[in-house]
């Protein structure tokens, strides 16, 4: 990586989306083989642990600057997957991880923000969500939950919301896990083999797949629309999982790097407290 | 450990406890040196991460049950290092953490386990305390926060509660880190000398080291009297790190383990299943 860093390389360009054009075996910014990509994403640890850290001595010193990992994908793509591997590279005290599932009649009626907004992280954590705000123009748009019109509403009211958060100190990153319709295959089939896999097969998702391309024109509309300078997307060739987890990790580090945070200083007399310390 | 499980080899006997009869630098059930102990904690993490996502996968099927695990120790004892090292080779996705720190008066006008009841882990979930319910019965012992009766009153409803929690398939680990006076101080010397630790320095601290004797005293009566075998304490020799991580792990693992979850079963039919992806 001495060229472009790993935003600029997997971020759709402005305008339009193909999905089709980006091939999910892909694994750009990386020349090397698996055992590489695995052995490069534990040597991400050290560093990534550091930025982490120093996010966290920022929150604990009454620092309101934070990171929101958003990620999306089709079922299969690996959302569990870049929490067990990437995500669970940091210190867990630091980490606060929120699954949304449909919307209660609750949260529906209280627009779909709110719930949003309630599982934003405080100061100094990384948050992650498993799904997010954007179920409200993909899944909604598919399966016509909410009026065209609203839907189209939803968009700018994103990227309101998003700049919102940028604003009040909080780095918005967005990946989107790009697998393929064949690979979706395989992974279902491996969890209707294996005995130990059969709790995360959803009849549901059968259901989902037969609207694969209804699904993968919504994330294109929604990586279009929401694409934005403040908080943009980003599109990871997922079929390969050691890839998938290693551009996740290097987002995190670019993004982490780019707070620029540097150790709280001493709030106390250093001198005194160690006199203090001396004789007791 | 031929014999002797963990949970036994680190529980204090029945009766008065005495803290300084238990050596922090112990190692026991352990005959190794650091490199071994941090070899043999990772060794652990396949089994661990086994266990952890059965109890997973046993709450994505609406399962009740769930493990809690209760760190208490003086400052500095590795309450943190201990996220760090052992929760954290767990999925985060399955664990919550909470960390406790005084009450505010909401919380103190609802009653000392309000916030404890409001913060337990799901289904599935391993929770973690930092810092707990217990701190009603130290700090409030110690620092006189409550009275002696109110105190009193408290070890009997802390085992009503742990009892109740039990019954509601909640296994509670609760592990107390013991560590020397001596280590605490260097440990609070080494967060003095160095720029990247200061945020971890808290002048109140050397107030709370002055009254070590105390603490120790609050510690063995809540040892003594909480110590039931629905939730037994475990006293983890604490000063050095690498023991206290590799302890916890093996707690952990015993009582995931016996839990003894299987697998969830297939809720749906699966040939039926299968033929539906053959054709999707």
């Amino acid at each position: 990586m001495t060229q472009a860093s790993w935003s600029q390389l997997l971020r759709p360009p402005a305008g339009p989306v193909d999905l089709t054009a980006v091939d999910p075996r892909a694994t750009p910014g990386f020349t090397g083989k698996k055992a590489d990509g695995q052995a490069a994403l534990l040597a991400l640890e050290p560093t990534i642990t550091d930025l982490q850290e120093r996010l966290y001595a920022h929150g604990r010193t009454d620092g309101q600057r934070r990171l929101l990992l958003v990620t999306q994908g089709m079922d299969t793509s690996g959302k569990g997957g870049t929490m067990r591997k990437t995500v669970g590279l940091m210190d867990p005290q630091g980490v606060v991880i929120k699954a949304f599932g449909a919307p209660t009649d609750t949260e529906k009626r209280r627009g779909f923000l709110w719930r949003i907004r309630q599982a934003l992280p405080p100061g100094g954590k990384v948050g992650v969500f498993d799904r997010s705000h954007y179920e409200d123009v993909l899944v909604a748009r598919v399966r016509s939950l909410a009026s065209k019109a609203t839907i189209e509403r939803r968009y700018d009211a994103i990227n309101e919301f998003e700049q919102e958060l940028a604003e009040s100190g909080c780095v918005v990153v967005k990946v989107m896990l790009h697998i393929s319709r064949d690979e979706q295959k395989a992974r279902l089939a491996e969890r209707l083999d294996n005995p130990t896999k059969y709790w995360k097969y959803n009849p549901k998702d059968i259901d989902d797949r037969k609207l694969w391309d209804d699904f993968q024109h919504a994330y294109e509309i929604a990586l279009e629309r929401c694409n934005t300078d403040t908080a943009p997307w980003h599109v990871i060739p997922a079929d390969r999982k050691w890839y998938r987890n290693l551009a996740v990790a290097h987002l995190l580090v670019e993004h982490l790097e780019g707070m620029g945070l540097s150790w709280p200083p001493a709030d106390f007399d250093i001198e005194a407290e160690k006199a203090r310390l001396a004789v007791s």
